[in-house]
């Protein structure tokens, strides 16, 4: 049985994920459904590409990922399916999978009418044509049979922190449930850049000289998320209330 | 593996649905559950008859579409189950499955305590009753067993747009997450009407002559919806809120 | 097939609840995910307490629930699992599973690294431990194995309601979707302490003399909801937002 995961800014209101669902099992019903969320902000891929990136590796290899944030469904953008490290993704060419990209990914187009509806309107290829993909790749369709390779998939710009001399810049991308800032800032980046020198972390007009492990050892405290990613919180509350944050709300940290 | 379909207004906070699949699941654990939705605005029934008759068409034939919207539960509205083009739909009679009846539908009621739960509350039906009623046609029970044919099952008032000489009236059903306003006019409806000939469009004193194929083809733009139905949308953001919709807005066309 | 229910206060906008499935599905394939809710008030052990004691007894033996509402993970709080009338249940030692507590319950402290994530997280126990464990519990690792034996789990304070002479007093625990009022009175305490005498209900202000069945009986009603649990219900619309009510309003009951 295997296992597709759904990730859209559909919402849970619309019968929009249900009908998804029900296109493939008419077509493969041997599959398991996992919801990773329907509340991607309207149409905020850079959104979805980070949240995209957190789940899929805590699946088994051979999972399909369907992801949808597609203002621009009905114009020319591709459909593609993506894989990477024994996961595959299917989705818009719009950035959405910018994070996934590295020399070992490879993209390919869903062209082959053969894998898709019957009928593919304007306004809901999560039905008409990234259901199906995912159907029939779960049923054992080979990738090379969907449609040509596509050799420069579309990235987001100005999704990476940017580095000059002693200051690491980047910025708000998305607040969790409770509140809590992540940042496009991760683990990885920032030891690469501190290396065990003293740095100070500026955000909101306030300065932190450490980053924390829990949420309770101050009151608004950095810390880095189950995510990996460098995140501001806040013990008693909603920080992003409290302080009244914003997407792309800009942080820095200086090494001394 | 049975499909199990659920649509509520229960909404996701409480235990219901989670109840109900419990259910479900001591007395037939071979099936499957898809969530359609469980934010049906609460009580609305007639926002309900038409997601009812979006998504199911969608799902493979022997699918079970349990459906509670209901206002008057504990009363002595029918629990009822709906046989439709070899789907089956499990409810209250209160109009929620009106878009489902044609000459080919046959209605059911729920009346063999067999298939029931062991106590039945007044508040709670979707546990007490439907959700038996699913595992137990999961199961293979036959539709006959569970009770009496019900000749005239109840319809909603109205639900119908109306043509009167050269206009045909619609109203606002309901709006989707993006705040697109969903009308009870479908594309059927307006082929038939229009016949190919220059029309008008009004609505909330706009005027519009052509129907569109995508939101991003002006500013505010008729279409038709996803789920075949007239709609108007806005590309860059919610119509809703920009014009302070309300179900039962108006909508005419007109032929010249 | 094993079902693993879950029931936490993570919302359904962050994908950690996908996070937690994709981990057990990576350890064991072999189970089915019921979601309870996700929309427990964020850090509202009691009224995770409340719902934690509602769903359970109608899933089949056997089911294991997993639940996390955990407002000091990353503290020295204990993980465990807790063994109640042939169901097992998974989370932290904080008092949500206060309600569980007899003496057939038997609690394990999970302890064994064995049966947890390789990298055990401050912020994501959901992740680490708790649906680790659910894995390993469904594949059939004895619960001896998870650790030594909890004598004394935490529980919460104040969460029964209360005798004095011949008054009985509650408060309201939390509230559905519907803005109905729930307490902390279930009807056993209220038939053991009123043994068919005349009783007066005092809730802000207003008298009731009797409990009804249905909603639709009156404007502002007292009745035993689908939980067991007395709550006040408001036939026309939302009692939280007409009256102002908040968690902890306080219910009397007194015989006559």
């Amino acid at each position: 049985m295997k296992t597709i995961t759904l990730l859209t800014d559909f919402g849970l209101k619309d019968a929009y994920v249900g009908i998804m669902k029900g296109t493939v099992l008419s077509i493969f019903p041997d599959v398991r459904f996992v919801d990773i969320t329907h509340e991607v902000d309207p149409q905020d891929v850079r959104e979805g590409a980070f949240i995209v990136e957190e789940y899929y590796t805590y699946f088994e290899k051979g999972a399909i990922h369907v992801a949808v944030v597609d203002p621009t469904v009905g114009s020319d953008r591709k459909p593609i399916i993506v894989r990477r490290g024994g996961h595959f993704f299917i989705g818009p060419d719009n950035g959405l999978f910018t994070l996934l990209y590295d020399d070992a990914t490879r993209v390919y187009a869903i062209e082959n009418s053969r894998y898709m509806g019957k009928e593919i309107g304007k306004t809901f290829h999560g039905r008409d044509i990234f259901a199906p993909a995912a159907a029939y790749l779960a049923s054992g369709v080979q990738l090379t049979k969907f449609g040509s390779m596509v050799k420069d998939p579309v990235t987001l710009p100005g999704i990476y922190p940017v580095i000059k001399k002693n200051v690491l810049k980047g910025e708000v991308i998305r607040f969790d449930r409770f509140g809590n800032a992540i940042t496009n800032i991760n683990q990885t980046v920032i030891d690469d850049f501190i290396k065990q020198k003293a740095f100070t972390i500026q955000f909101q007009g306030m300065s932190f000289r450490k980053i924390q492990k829990s949420y309770y050892e101050g009151e608004i405290v950095p810390l880095i998320s189950s995510s990996g990613y460098l995140e501001f919180g806040y013990f008693k509350g909603n920080l992003r209330q409290k302080l009244g944050l914003k997407k792309g709300d800009q942080i820095s940290i200086t090494i001394s």
